[in-house]
């Protein structure tokens, strides 16, 4: 048990330690229902057909909400985790399409491999007003972000979120790089 | 020496002691000369009458040198340590202004406390094609940028540096705020 917990990411031979002997003390019921949960999971957890986000459904909560689909704003991100934290913004009522990874050359990572020609039809089906590309600023999120600008410009518009200081941060000890790009990326206060 | 040495900024008593006994230790000259350069740099070292940067001229070298002045960009911070990180970056050719603080009305910081009608003079005078504000995101920069632009509007363009992701950061970690201003400053990829 303590080695199946080691391999969970962020999880070191102390902590694996420390949540076995914790179950060790737990009725067995309990440790039935939590492994049962874990099966259940792993079973029924799967991908959206429409935007590739984690469901239990063939179609996602978010790509089931006629809402959502009203605004014609379509958010491109690399996974599920990042999809979560816009929703935990509270900001975005269009829909999402997860593209499971960045264009990598370095790994070997094609858009082949991405779900992009999915996207592609997506726009071409769906009325889609805007295509939001919200991609880490890293070299694989530039070159994901221009590859997918340069596929998409044809059928829709395309823009990407802000790069520049995160909110709170003192301009002194932003990094060049990032200093640079929200010099470069100003905008008109209106 | 300890307790002069403490009063400094990010020096606690076990640094004042250790910078306090290496001085110690140096000869009678050195010390000398740390003490002169001390009293040297807070008798020149005064603002310059333009743009109110550190300066031990009455002009400072930035404002001195014509080139800066072609681009017609002023970039306006809240100190002299923003600039500094500014130039670190060498992206930006234009002058500066330097503010002297941020709008508080909380700590009872008001326009009139800093070099804003020496900003607003600079505008009138000078071929200033954009006014590019450079503040911290926090709610004492919001208010000064917002101040400053609705008086600065009639007389040129007026641009905010961008707010947004930083550089190599990853999305699920941002916070809501961040993201939420990444989300509403998106751009056109272009």
């Amino acid at each position: 048990m303590i080695e199946q917990f080691e391999r969970l990411p962020g999880i070191g031979p102390r902590t694996a330690q420390r949540l076995a002997l914790h179950l060790l003390r737990q009725p067995e019921e309990q440790i039935q229902s939590f492994a049962e949960a874990l099966l259940a999971a792993r079973r029924q957890v799967g991908q959206c057909q429409t935007c590739f986000h984690l469901s239990a459904e063939p179609t996602c909560e978010i790509c089931r909400n006629p809402e959502r689909g009203t605004s014609g704003l379509l958010c491109v991100v690399a996974d599920s985790r990042d999809l979560l934290a816009l929703e935990r913004t509270r900001e975005y009522a269009g829909r999402y399409h997860v593209l499971g990874g960045l264009i990598s050359p370095m790994d070997g990572i094609g858009p082949e491999m991405l779900q992009v020609s999915s996207l592609v039809q997506r726009v071409e089906a769906e009325s889609i007003v805007e295509v939001i590309l919200a991609l880490t600023p890293s070299v694989e999120g530039d070159t994901t972000s221009l590859y997918l600008a340069r596929l998409l410009r044809p059928f829709t518009r395309v823009s990407r979120i802000a790069y520049g200081l995160p909110v709170g941060s003192e301009l002194e000890y932003a990094d060049d790089v990032t200093l640079s790009r929200a010099l470069e990326g100003r905008r008109d206060v209106v």
